[in-house]
């Protein structure tokens, strides 16, 4: 495999994370989304439906620096539990890299693992009628509408992604590869990532 | 051919140009660049180099508004030469895309064709120190660094595509498929590319 440790990055309702798994089971590599919070919840003794929710969405809007030394901000009082869990994680997802060829879904992996060489990072979007139909397909009407859903939930993301990378999410120059799943359909999009992993 | 109609927007220096002439060979199709420029030329009259520069150039911030009605818009004398060779430049991608298969380069020709089925939206894109390195590659060295004739080229694109289409140059819901030129390779990016329209 030309890259070994493929990031999917996506946007709410877009099917990365069918996709990601699709790309995992092509080459019969790990495929970490829940897998990496049990991981974490294994480290900190956290609850993992905590950890998916708060390891994902960062509360605050202040820049939190890691290249801060770490002692003197534990010591300042000044580390939320926000942030502990970011580096919890930051540090699973350097060690699952270590470990050899995997897929990684979400939790700013592309970020943590931007001078991998053997990364490719993914970005998958489509527009906002194509997620909407798939999240009421997959996941039921909510009070909410489904434009509604999609805006919560890729502001959070976008915020929390932010907040801890400084960068702006779903911007191409994070990624190698951004893909549109409405417009090239969820097969076109698993079988270009596999020809360039290849 | 899936996608028929091949659009390819590209930061400065990242290769698109060769890309897009390569899809185009690969399927034995039409490929618009400075043919593009000579059909507006043709259909105005003005000097070929004239249109190169103007055309891909807004030299004012203000937002045209092409939905605007075209007359109202002449016999107020609001028509300035950059926007009356936006309303050429988009006729004659419309009238090219009429004409069948073709791989089409810059000239905003992603927001033109947005609404055409038939189209793929590419926009080719890399990290500035290999696309620093291919433009003194290709082009030589010039008075300026590098990095300012990536800066200058890239933000009077971008300034270009804002006032004609309202839209930010280089998001990916402007695309269907970001590759990064850089990480991924000219060749991948070419064989994602035809592997997509196929």
């Amino acid at each position: 495999m030309k890259h070994s440790i493929i990031t999917i990055s996506r946007q709410f309702g877009s099917g990365g994370r069918s996709i990601a798994k699709a790309v995992a089971d092509a080459f019969q590599i790990p495929y970490y989304d829940k897998e990496l919070i049990k991981a974490v919840a294994e480290k900190t003794g956290f609850d993992p439906a905590y950890i998916e929710e708060a390891g994902e969405y960062a509360k605050s809007k202040s820049i939190f620096s890691y290249s801060l030394p770490m002692n003197s901000s534990i010591v300042s009082g000044g580390l939320s539990t926000s942030d502990f869990l970011w580096i919890m994680q930051r540090q699973v997802i350097l060690e699952i890299a270590e470990k050899g060829p995997c897929v990684i879904l979400g939790r700013c992996a592309d970020y943590i693992l931007k001078d991998n060489k053997d990364a490719l990072h993914v970005f998958v979007y489509a527009d906002k009628d194509y997620r909407s139909n798939r999240i009421v397909r997959l996941y039921g009407e909510s009070e909410k509408t489904p434009e509604q859903r999609l805006n919560d939930k890729d502001s959070r993301r976008a915020i929390n992604y932010k907040h801890y990378t400084g960068r702006t999410w779903g911007m191409p120059d994070n990624y190698d590869l951004c893909l549109n799943s409405g417009k090239i359909g969820e097969e076109g999009v698993i079988q270009s990532i596999i020809d360039i992993c290849k």
